[in-house]
């Protein structure tokens, strides 16, 4: 941690500051000569340096107070160089093979389910995506079967053979939904809804977690780290569209996302550009930049009515049209030595 | 609801949509002439319009589907237009009076919290803030006292006849924090936390409900309608900063916030210039904009050692600061003919 | 162009709206019967629209006008459904071709321009980028040489063949840089610059038009819609990041823009992954999803020496990387079906 | 400066990184012992500091550059803590008057100008605002009336006394404008055109500088360096709205730009409330807020009759809605020791 003075900072200032770094334990340090004077702070500091920068920020005469290393230490690569790779029975997240997980936005009844993971999986999809409990922005607006969904979507398993990623919103349904889903979804609206995130963590279930839409990137990583604190390394991480000023997409996709994410964490990394574009016309191409830009894995919405989809018709590809692109996605994953 | 095509959308996709909008119940209603074929669909439609405007813009050859109504009825000052006042014990939240809300960000020991319980008030304070379940984005940081907090504000009040509001993060914690809280607070991360929102609008007590960082109005609003469709119309909104490019201060104040709220609802709008801006040298001049603006009341933290506090120091003032800003606050209050 | 008026609005409002409607020579249509009342304004709508939604806008009781059609013309595609191929020297941008520029942010020296322009025409580059005039953001920082930097842009284009682009900042200077450069560059801190807008219109040299860091799409194409009135039809538009709440990158590639552009014109697209991300490590992913995408080009900012480079080093590749990435691009390019 | 190196930086790349500190003329200085190295910089830096970080960004094992101190030096309060007081004939800018340059958003003809203009003084304003070249979006919307409006506001002068800001677009307009203007503004299009800057500020004319629409404030304060680094020091700056992800105003008022600037520069601070929402009906309460929080003055639009105003119209007040605000105002001013 450094700690920067104000220009005009007095002594009395700057002692009472290189005091209170003594007095909690650390050896202040102090360059000679600049402009500004700088205080660094030696000393084995722990991971609770998120509170020392408030700390010192708020005393007198601080202009600056900058950490010099990571505020997550599970999720991050430093300490942890190797890629994680998340088991889900079969499957393997976070390896050579990029795995795309499609089906409805909504689970609506089971033949519909049941059809539509039928195709996803004639087309190459390795994993089924659907939601039982809806985070839905108008209370009026369809909030999901429930657990009857979730009945529908482990039918549709023992069916196809396909694992299940779901959303869970609460608490209170997080045992719930463990009986019936192989991967735990934290929706963008719960990525900082702590107490959910602490009670998946001590699930052991893998979880998918997407980012918030008004969530930076280091955020996303301390949220993973309030999961990894409990216990649960298996973290996925998703890029899922940022809100910005744009209005020609319902949100922004962060490509740059995918480097920096592989650059930080040793973390999977999956992207989302049905709900990212919000357009399924755009589904396609986002899709197709993410696995080239190096992205782990996709959710990609699929309907086989979008029309009539009780939620999300029209970001939902139809399952021509999916298949159709599951066989770019496989020539941009060859020519990144991948494979789908 | 109007639904506007494709320019080369053909009369099949037209006959579609129109034999669509006649099945679902409604009247079709097209224009003559124009560039753009521009559907009108006619008949009562209800609030579950949100539902529909996706149905439609799925379609073949529709372009864009534009809502012609508020998605919110009972939150909307269409269909109410005079203010709700919300009561808090004695105070009116809504009415003449500009209600400031103050106290630490987290409730550290029954000493501190009554101590500045006693000097807000004294400054003219009507409501004391303080949090026992703190959302934290590092799972390092101080996560608060929990029901000890709880028990120990509810000292305060007993002590200062200061109402009191103080974080509730889960559904799980609801009963219990209605045990000691005058007014339940949502806070930014939780928004659009369903579950959470509708538990709450089940309890009958007020509600403080704050914008998410990346949150549009219309999705308050639409939380709000929430809270109000489980039967509690007392429902107080908070505007406290959303995220943006700007890095010179924490978050951004949406100072427009105020008016365009006060057009569009009849809850009553407050304003935390503390996280708002995220340091104390800014937060007198955000608040005095604020009521000038026409803000029903305020959340200001006040902290009697800002440099020892366990959260959010930097946006804490002193408590001769807070009573030096009350009295600015006085001026700007009765320039906009309201008190404190 | 629609009329949505208030739900309140009196009949007098309403009248006097259709009124204005026929009194500027359009025919008013209203619809019976819905909530709100629309009136639909019929008639031949020139490209003077966007005045009269701001007229409409400001009537008493109008809630909403909505547009129903582009407000550019000429950049359209609904109008010109066919691909733009710019045509530079023998080059076409646009076609089956991923043209890549490549080059120093700025010109430094003769011997250091064509040194790297003899490297990246090695590496596969089709065309030389590099600045005379710098736009930086300091006044205090390294400004360009001026004529002298387009003078060694010149001579490494005898030397290599490669085509030039390069910046024009000032209408003053657009002259002289038409004696030098093959394609005009219209930075982002210039998109709305109109009198130079104007002037590089009326040069008809191609023009590669920079996205503002705060421009929507549809602005972009209302800069590009000045140039092409002028009767210069040969724009080159390119996304170069933009600003979000996001830090750990410079800018935020907005990826989702390379659909949204080829859907709404028949412009060819470029993408400049090493302003957008701001970081050599993020230049390679970023630049093969943009391929991947559908982009039409790349410009890639490469420096013998970029712990020297007296502007823009953090972002500059090495020439070996620079060639290494190549063939990763060449090998996207060919899973699009395309060619670098 | 402060450089820290990454956690992996091996002992070459740290010696490699003093080496350059010292060839380049300054002492390195190294931390002892802490997690990751810290080299702090020393010696008399000037202000070319910004090429240097990206200088030593750019170097194997860096982590991050840092600067302790501002990259603007004429415009900073640290070295010229007493307000900048602009002066414009026998008006004062920056003093205890706060003033408010009222008048159309485009002169459109004589008549109009001189009635709007008697108009707003009788109602208090002290300066004609009114756009001769105006920038618009479209080039098919009017473009303003160039010369004859200037000669049109020279009248207004003349019949009125208020002194007159306008709009210069183009550095070839500038000695034109300035036979007419008493204030140069420069609009947010144009924040970051320096030939621009440059230019208006060798004429020694009073600029009001307008704050780009996705510009930081360290930016605008960049962009003021440039023009005082021409010699001129009569910059006013001007808020006027950011880009933000919120849709229900045109743009984000970021009100917190008022006391963050007042701590930064010693440079008078201005705020376009019209522009800034974009709708008359928020202009009123948002022009409160800034005269609360510091603002030294407004720009208002004001048209006898936005309805068949060429641009802007929906943000434009009536003069009598006007004349109401500045009496609002006058009591606002009055409460925080300040007058109208």
């Amino acid at each position: 941690m450094i700690i920067i003075m104000h220009p005009q900072a007095t002594e009395d200032e700057i002692n009472a500051v290189t005091d209170e770094v003594a007095r909690i334990g650390f050896r202040p340090f102090m360059n000679p000569g600049v402009e500004r004077k700088v205080i660094a702070v030696l000393g084995e500091l722990d991971v609770r340096k998120a509170d020392l920068v408030e700390h010192f920020q708020s005393m007198p005469g601080v202009a600056r107070v900058e950490l010099i290393s990571d505020l997550w230490k599970l999720a991050s690569r430093t300490y942890h160089p190797e890629n994680t790779v998340v088991k889900v029975r079969d499957l393997e997240i976070g390896g050579k093979q990029v795995v795309v997980a499609a089906g409805p936005c909504s689970v609506e009844s089971e033949a519909q389910t049941i059809e539509i993971a039928h195709q996803v999986k004639a087309a190459g999809a390795r994993m089924l995506r659907g939601g039982a409990f809806k985070p839905r922005t108008s209370p009026y607006s369809f909030q999901g079967l429930g657990e009857e969904g979730l009945r529908i979507l482990a039918r549709a398993r023992e069916e196809t053979g396909l694992p299940v990623v779901t959303e869970v919103m609460d608490t209170h349904d997080v045992d719930l939904v463990c009986k019936y889903a192989d991967v735990l979804q934290i929706g963008t609206r719960n990525m900082q809804n702590y107490p959910l995130l602490k009670k998946v963590g001590s699930t052991g279930y893998p979880v998918l977690l997407k980012r918030g839409l008004g969530s930076r990137l280091r955020d996303l990583l301390m949220s993973a780290e309030y999961i990894i604190s409990e216990g649960n390394h298996q973290v996925i991480l998703c890029e899922r569209g940022i809100i910005s000023f744009e209005d020609s997409t319902r949100h922004t996709t962060d490509i740059n996302a995918i480097p920096v994410l592989k650059h930080w964490t040793h973390l999977p990394v999956m992207v989302d550009p049905s709900h990212s574009t919000g357009n399924w016309q755009y589904v396609g191409p986002v899709a197709k930049a993410a696995v080239a830009a190096g992205a782990d894995g996709l959710l990609v919405e699929v309907h086989n009515d979008p029309q009539r989809a009780l939620s999300d018709g029209p970001q939902s590809l139809k399952p021509d049209k999916f298949a159709h692109l599951m066989e770019e996605l496989k020539r941009i994953a060859n020519a990144v030595d991948r494979e789908i």
